[in-house]
Formats: structure tokens, C-alpha cells, sequence
């Protein structure tokens, strides 16, 4: 047995000229690779007929499965559905069972119902029709030479609707394939270079079917280990058996052995302790509180935070002494200690974080050296602070604002700090 | 003249198994754009020599320029770079500008110096080097057949730096290429269908070079025509015609006739007006605050947030009275219009925008409708309020809450509500 093959098609103008990133790939290829499938390439491509042609007639003999999406919906920018009816061979036909849905979509917003609506309804009779459940556009299933391409919407949460209720559960029952799992360490404290030095000997020891790799990105490094084969129960047990050796070499950097975001592994800490958190967030704008609200759950240990980006409302909302901030200007030890214990107080919290900082050039604290940043973390009993100057543009300073203010705090509950 | 076209080849095992979404294409694209450059294909490939050679042995034949992003870290998965070399018949040499570089960056960050490091200086004598202010691994560019094929690690802000330093100077130097300049106007309100239905005989009376696209996402409809052509201000002008042309028709539900997120577009109006505003973020938990700050400058008219997440908070923090809170719950019109006027007391600001519902199952609000948000917009004199009732899930409900609340708000200080 072996490995399942898919491409990746997505089709799009909007996509070649940048004014849309392509989020769908991922998450399709995290889907795929859940029931033993691997991507092996992906494509991106115009609307334009000949280049969509040009991409089947290249891909459809590299791959068992061709995934695509883009071009679906009912504007006349939208060709991807009479190009695919006429390389297969069929003709359009009207789908009763996607019409009743159509119609119902519109009656629930309140719009009007048009012909070019009625024409989402039309399917090319040599396929299949995955049913669309969030949106007017359905997918469609064909078949060539014993394999299967599949066309879905652009759209992501249509897109996603019908991989989870159509697609996945017919490549499960078509293909069997070898098993294909990931193993994942999350590092913070060290670059990928010193982690590759320190692993070089276990890296070179590991046996062919098991690949390690190196993923930087802001504050942290992930190490994936990834290995395919027939029995995954097997598989499974030895790459944690590689997993656990090299956590063990790591030890002092490692902070998590499963790829899941910080904002998790800090909810997971709170909840095992029955513990609630509050923010003071100034330079991060409310960032650290919209990735800690992106976990479903969390308001079962998320209180709440304040953003006093200005830097007066730190002493109006927060309470911070109006000549601490004068004396130690608002990006400043002194302050972020008073953030943390003082909104730790308005919010009747058990773990409080602050952080304030200078992410880039101008506003009221443009005499402070871009990039600077305090961070002080506090229960009733201890606080703890950092200081980081960071060296990189607005977005990035944030981002690691973010998942270093969210480490730390982490590691205060878990008393490694 | 025509344009000069262009693939992007990004490569890396976290893209296809999708560990890591590609931002990188959506960024470089819009750059070439800017200097006539078309991207025609997009191919994403595993770090695999044999991958390699058969995307460069294909897209070569097909574009004026190969931009290649990945595979060019310090660790052994890295192979992108003795791969180009034997590609292009080179050999590794040590570059000395480089090495002095990278030791900078150890000492900078008192981190060890490896021989891994040092190796990131060795460079094919048959490229020319392009310098990495950001990173250890440079940018690499060679020729062949006429053509400039140019790789570059996959990190974006060293991608980014090298682009912007390196790439697009020497692209601007070597290709005259005819413009492709792009009109986007904004428009909130109505699906894309029926805008289609409204601006079909527009739509058909374009000419030939200038094509419409539809573009659907949370709250808005992108509308952008794209033309390419040699004569700039002639395109520029036709295209502005056409663009106005839409716009009058659109009327009602025009927002902006560029292409900006709505957080910049709300920050415009109140630097115009001098107005400064604040947040009462409920569920959508710092997310807006996070958008709005994401905006160079934004601490000009941005006081900052509080986003009480546990009903409690709304009370002791925010001042909305417990009594009403129990009555009408928390996700309530009355709480909606305390919150941002209680909110924008204590910020002492200009405008506020409170939004309080739920977005997806459980919590504290779990006898509410899934999907129900009330929003409110406030100065000293005036409120407005609305009721939505979205069907999607968590993270794209907390989306639409932030799109539909900041164009809510700027439609109140633009006196359009």
C-alpha cells in the first residue's frame, strides 16, 4: 500500500494579483492528510478556460484526486462550471433537490430571487452534485481514468461544508491509503540553527520513513516529525518514541509537545486550575484578547481585558499614578507592573498580563525606542516582568507582543517563572 | 508592448500538509503588480529536488520571471540552495559580505555562531547574491534563457526586505512591461448576484481589456475592474470612468471607491473630522480593537477598548445596571446602548461603538440564539442601534460582527445613519 495523491487547483483572479490570501489550501490539505491522503501539489490559476484546461491535462496524471475550487458563483467572472461540463463530455441540466435550496437561501435573506440564481441550479449531467449547504453554488464530483476531480466554490465556509459532509466521507470510501501522521514540539527560547546542532545526532539517526523538520515564526520554533506507512498504530507509537527522545535533549525549551496555539495551551493551563485571566493590553490593541477569544470556550477563563491605548486612560480606566507615568513615561517597568496588578484588581482576577510597548515609529511615545516593549504578569501574590526590544515592523511586533506576552504568562501559572 | 508575466513557486512540506497558510504569493503579486507584472501561475511544491527541477523545468519555458520563495534555512530539510546550484551548474563559494552579516545578527541577538551559520554564507558563483538585511540566508538570482529566476527564503519580512530592496529595483531595470492598474470600489448591502443583475448592460458594454470581478466576503462586495495596457493615464482614466460609471448606478450601497479595509476607512473620517473614538467589545473579544489598530497612525483617533467577555464586567466595570442586565440579558438592545454610553463616558471620547451577542454555542449566554448580535453606535447626543442574526460559525460570525460594526459606525459619523 502506499500513499493517496491529491492536487490542490484553486482558480481566481483575485488570488494571482494578491487581493486574497489562499486560506482554503490549508486547511483542505490538513483534511486530506487526517484520512491518510497527501498533497503533492498545488496550483494557482486565472479564470481563463485554456489555463484551467492546461491545468487538468498536467495535473489529473500526477494525482489520484484533483481538488478545486474558485469560480462557481453566478457572476460572469465565474466560468468554471461550463468549462468543466464541456471537458467532460456533458451538458447542462437544472437539479431540482439545488434549486428548492437556492430559492430557500433567498427567501431567508429577503432578496430577490433572479435567473441568474436559477442557473446556480444547473449541473453538468456527468457528475455528481455535492450538496452545498451554506451557499447557492454546489460542488461537483467527475470521474476520469479511475480518478476523482472534485470542483467546490471559493467561498471557505462553503468550501469547508461541503469537503466535511461530501467530500471526506467519499475519499474515505473510495481510497485506502497508508496512514500519514504528524508529531509536533513547540520550542520557544532558541533559533532553529541551535536546535538543529543540539538534534544532529538524532536527526541523522532517524530511520527513512520519518522526516523532521524546522518551522520558525514569531517567539517560537515548531519541530514537525512526519512519517507515513501502512500501520498506523505502529507509526504512531514510534514517532513518539522520536518525539519523546528529542523533547527529552530540548527539555529546558520545550513548551509543548502538540501543535496547537499558545492561546490554547495557556486556556488548557487555566482550566486544569480552575483559574480565571484578565488583560492590559496597550501596544498589542486587543490582539492578545481576540486570539485568547478565538478558542472556543473561553470565556469559561477569559474575564475580559482593557485596551487603554492612549496613554491617559491608563491613569483614567486603569488607575496608574499620573506622575509614575510622567516620571517613567507609559512604556516603562514601573507601568506595566501597575497595569497588571491594578487591572488585576478592577477585574477580580486570579492571573492578569500587561503589556506596553512602542511597536513602530510616531504617536505620543515617539521619543521611545521603536520596539520596545514591558510585559509584567501578576497574581494577588507576585509579579513578574520582561522587557524585549524587538527589531521588526508594526504587524510583526505585535505578533510577537502577542505570543511571548502569552508564553510568559503561561509559564507564571505553570510556575516555571 | 505587453505584459510581462511572471510564476511563483513556494516551497515547503508546511504548505502542503497545510501547517503554514502561504501569505507570501498574495504579497509578492500585489508588488509585481504594481510594476506591470502578471502573475499567470502559482505552483506550490514539497522541499524534494525532483519536485523542484520538474516546476523550474516547466514554468521556465512559460514566463519573463520565476519568483521562488523557501527551502533555504540552516537546517537539513533546507535544500533549495545546493539544489539551484547544480541546477544552474554552479558551485558553492563563501560570500565574505554575507558571513560578516550573519555573525552581526549572532552577536545582535548573543546567540552562538555555528558552522550551520556559517555555511548560510557560502553562495553559487553563478547567481547574483541579493542581500538579506533581515535574516541569515540571502536571496539568490539567476539567469537563463533571458529570463531572471530568483529565490528567496520563505520567511515573509525577509522575503519582504529582499523584494522591496533587492528584486523589484532590478525587475524594474531589466522589464519595461505594460501597466495592469486595478479599480476597486466597495459596496455593503447586497449580494453579489444582485449587483451583477443591476450593472449587467455595463458589465457588457466594456471593452475588450477591462474585466469585472466580483469579489464576496463578510459584509461587503468587492467590485474590481482590472485593465492592462501601455498607455497608464489613458488606462487610468477609462478605467475611472467605468469605475464612476458603477459607482452612480450602485449608489445607495457604494462604501468606498478604493480598495482599503474598513478599519482605515473609518480612521480617515475621524482624522477628517478630528474625532476620536473608543470600544465596549463584547463578543467579537478585542478583535475589532485589534483591527482598528492595526492602521498606522490609529493612536491619533484611537483611545482604546474595554471588552468585558463575563457579563459581570459589563456591571462593575462598564457601569450598565445589574438590574437591567438580568431583565434583558446581556445580549440585549438595553445593554448594547449602555455599554456604548456608559463606554464612551468613561473613555471621554467622541464616538463609541459597543457590540454584545453570541457567537457560537455555550458560555454564559447559552439559552440565546446562536449567532445573535446587537450592536450600538453613540456621540453625546445621538444612538443608533441594530439586531443582526448571523448563520455561520464562531470565527466567521466574529468577522462579520467586526465588518458590519466599524462600517456601522463610520455610516454614523459620516451622517449616512
Amino acid at each position: 500500500m502506499a500513499n493517496v495523491t491529491a492536487t490542490i487547483i484553486t482558480i481566481g483572479d483575485e488570488l494571482l494579483i494578491g487581493q486574497t490570501i489562499d486560506t482554503n489550501s490549508a486547511w483542505m490539505a490538513q483534511r486530506l492528510n487526517e484520512i491518510g491522503i497527501v498533497v503533492e501539489r498545488r496550483v494557482t490559476i486565472a479564470d481563463k478556460a485554456d489555463d484551467i484546461r492546461l491545468a487538468l491535462d498536467e495535473e489529473i496524471p500526477r494525482a489520484d484526486i484533483i481538488l478545486m475550487t474558485g469560480g462557481l458563483g453566478p457572476t460572469a467572472d465565474d466560468i468554471t462550471k461550463p468549462f468543466l461540463c464541456e471537458y467532460f463530455g456533458g451538458k447542462l441540466v437544472l437539479n431540482e433537490k439545488v434549486l428548492e435550496h437556492v430559492k430557500t437561501l433567498f427567501e431567508r435573506r429577503n432578496k430577490p430571487f433572479l435567473e441568474r440564481n436559477r442557473m446556480q441550479a444547473d449541473v453538468p449531467d456527468v457528475c455528481i452534485v455535492l450538496y452545498n449547504e451554506m451557499g447557492t453554488a454546489p460542488g461537483m464530483l467527475f470521474e476520469k481514468d479511475g480518478k476523482y476531480i472534485i470542483s467546490m466554490p471559493g467561498v471557505p465556509f462553503e468550501m469547508m461544508s461541503i469537503m466535511t459532509k461530501e467530500v471526506i466521507p467519499r475519499l474515505q470510501s473510495k481510497y485506502v491509503s497508508d496512514a500519514v501522521l504528524h508529531r509536533t514540539i513547540i520550542t520557544s527560547g532558541e533559533g532553529e540553527s541551535f536546535i538543529a546542532e543540539t538534534l544532529e545526532d538524532i536527526e541523522e539517526a532517524l530511520p527513512m520513513g520519518i522526516k523532521l523538520a524546522y518551522l520558525p515564526s514569531p517567539g517560537i520554533v515548531k519541530l514537525r516529525l512526519t512519517a507515513t506507512g501502512g500501520d498506523e498504530t505502529q507509526l504512531s507509537k514510534e514517532l513518539e518514541k522520536y518525539q519523546q527522545q528529542i523533547a527529552d535533549r530540548l527539555s529546558d525549551i520545550v513548551v509543548v509537545m502538540n501543535d496547537i496555539p499558545i492561546q490554547e495551551l495557556l486556556g488548557n493551563a487555566l482550566r486544569e486550575q480552575g483559574k480565571r485571566m484578565a488583560l492590559a493590553e496597550s501596544c498589542s490593541g486587543g490582539y492578545i484578547a481576540h486570539l485568547i477569544t478565538q478558542v472556543q470556550g473561553s470565556s469559561d477563563y477569559f474575564q475580559g481585558a482593557i485596551v487603554p491605548y492612549q496613554s491617559k486612560l491608563k491613569n483614567k480606566i486603569v488607575g496608574v499614578d499620573a506622575d509614575m507615568l510622567k516620571e517613567h513615561s507609559a512604556i516603562s517597568e514601573e507601568v506595566a507592573i501597575e497595569l497588571a496588578t491594578k487591572s488585576l484588581a478592577m477585574f477580580n482576577s486570579d492571573y492578569c498580563l500587561s503589556v506596553t510597548g512602542q511597536l513602530s515609529h510616531g504617536g505620543e511615545d515617539a521619543h521611545i525606542q521603536k520596539g520596545l516593549v514591558w510585559m509584567a504578569v501578576a497574581d494577588k501574590d507576585r509579579v513578574k516582568t520582561k522587557k524585549y526590544l524587538f527589531h521588526y515592523g508594526r504587524e510583526l511586533n505585535k505578533e510577537l507582543t502577542a505570543q511571548i506576552g502569552m508564553l510568559m504568562l503561561w509559564k507564571f501559572i505553570t510556575g516555571r517563572i
